[in-house]
């Protein structure tokens, strides 16, 4: 069986809309997303899992109720469960996340950014 | 409470031997580790999960049984569960696993590079 490596940047030309996350990869029934962001997401929270963010280019903030923490490409922040959180972007950012498939991207709190990924590029 | 990022690639300067793997950071039950590989590991397989390989700087060559893949920074490879795989790297590459905790690195195969991760940087 031939196997390929994904190429990470190489999916980001794929797609360009915006808080709109593709499966690129899946470990057990754990996923890797990958989203183009830019501007305010929504407050929200997992109640039931924690939630990696990988800064793939460019540069996020995740907003908390007590504090915000920015992450530049190369780094990674856990968001914890139950921890509100919002992602801002202040330029277009890329971004890769790594959480359990079936995780809906604003938590309960729903909007108009709210979407549950199942679209794999 | 403060949160900071992980800088990916600083926490390699935290450590300098081959093959022995540190976590970095966890998902819930799912763990984020980093290594240095040179040469040849050894050839095993994990019965009961999936694996992530993202090269992070280097060349990554991962064997099959029947074949291989070569995995280069910025890419990512999944190996599924009971599949036989043996990573190599000719020159010395930094790699970042993410796995399920307690996932020994050469499975049940055993061998002088058997190591089970415990140990955060």
């Amino acid at each position: 069986m031939k196997r390929k490596a994904v190429n990470i940047k190489e999916k980001f030309t794929k797609f360009n809309d915006l808080w709109s996350p593709r499966i690129i990869a899946q470990v057990n029934n754990y996923q890797f997303k990958i989203a183009r962001v830019k501007g305010d997401f929504t407050w929200h929270d997992h109640k039931e899992t924690d939630e990696a963010f990988i800064v793939i280019d460019g540069e996020l903030r995740i907003d908390f109720r007590d504090g915000s923490t920015t992450v530049r490409a190369g780094e990674l922040l856990v968001v914890p469960k139950g921890i509100e959180h919002k992602p801002f972007a202040e330029k277009e950012c890329r971004i890769m996340m790594v959480e359990p498939s079936g995780t809906v991207n604003t938590g309960d709190a729903g909007g108009d950014k709210t979407k549950l990924t199942e679209e794999w590029v």
